[in-house]
């Protein structure tokens, strides 16, 4: 039990989902933990502010141990759990190597994903260009080959070779969410295969965005 | 010796430097590298397209293990060199979470810059408005007020407490950054004390980047 953690999360943020799923991981059930909305601005509350200043989610305490950043919270995590639950980092060179590799790639897929999914959300309207929107779908086009591309020469199934790892731990969601978004399952079937293939594992199924099972997915991305 | 890794890098670069600092820590001295030019495009030629396909620095090899990604190079030599040179990641808690929460952190601080101040070389012409300059300058404003604070509040004298670590590793290329171009000493006291404190750090003396010697600093931060 894991009552010394406290989590606040929104559903369906990647950042959030990859906490939930390492928790998961390294059997730390029973967390506090409160969902909030984005869209009612909850993450700029005081709650959330005196946790994290940037007014981000997921804000993330062990005890008194602040770990807002996602990546860092799963680190740390595995670190101090080493021996509870799955071990999340390979000790081969190649597939520590791998997984390091892949879970920082993961950064620029978010990114990618992001400066297409969020553009109007994040450019004020007179500054908005259809030029930029259309170069970053090209860029974040080029960026999912990219990853389809590692599945077609990955033994073993996931991210960093044949153990599930924090690469999967960071990456499947943003792979969930290009799919939540539209991406063409038979188009990127290597992707599609590994989206469809961890979706029920107890870790991702236990922490699926409750927001996603109760209204259909965009099409955003349907012809990327 | 280091003759099985391979480093393709560029001056200036915090992403590349990180990696040098890493390495010098590591005492993993005597590595192949080329140095690079990123105006003459070099990092879009295919000797790098071939190491690291999205054509950025550092291209980096151990043997045949990619690890372009700064972040995990740092944390792949860490773990395969624990015992060699300084230890990077500390033990106490409450160090290691500091230190995993700063480092990535680190990833805003950097983007806030990039934003700022590659603004002109990343955005076409037809698509720049001054009003995302200014905003853009207003959150990296905000962004280094917080490290301003986080270097007051830290006792010890390094990101994560009183132990060099992964946090210095990563950070510090980004601060120096800053005051390359021409970040206000005497306004941004902490952080520049804690800048002056490391020049002088072997691994960070020996891997200065080589262009910063030759040619005066730039003014883009001075109001900030």
């Amino acid at each position: 039990m894991a009552k010394d953690m406290t989590l606040l999360w929104g559903s369906g943020s990647p950042p959030c989902w990859r906490v939930m799923i390492a928790l998961e991981e390294k059997n730390l059930q029973g967390y506090n933990q409160k969902l909030l909305s984005f869209e009612k601005m909850e993450h700029k509350s005081k709650e959330v502010m005196d946790m994290n200043p940037r007014g981000q989610l997921p804000a993330f305490k062990h005890g008194n141990l602040t770990l807002n950043e996602s990546y860092a919270a799963c680190l740390y995590l595995e670190s101090q759990f080493k021996s509870q639950g799955n071990k999340l980092i390979p000790d081969c060179p190649t597939e520590q190597a791998t997984m390091y590799q892949r879970m920082f790639e993961g950064l620029a897929l978010m990114q990618k994903l992001a400066d297409v999914i969020y553009y109007n959300w994040k450019v004020p309207e007179g500054e908005r260009h259809d030029s930029a929107l259309k170069r970053n779908t090209e860029v974040l086009a080029a960026e999912v080959k990219l990853w389809e591309g590692y599945l077609q020469k990955t033994p073993g199934g996931f991210l960093s070779g044949k153990n599930f790892s924090l690469a999967d731990v960071i990456v499947y969601p943003v792979i969930a969410y290009l799919f939540r978004f539209g991406l063409c399952e038979e188009r990127y079937s290597k992707l599609a295969a590994y989206y469809q293939s961890l979706k029920d594992r107890p870790s991702i199924k236990a922490t699926w965005p409750p927001t996603w099972k109760e209204s259909p997915g965009q099409e955003a991305l349907k012809d990327l």
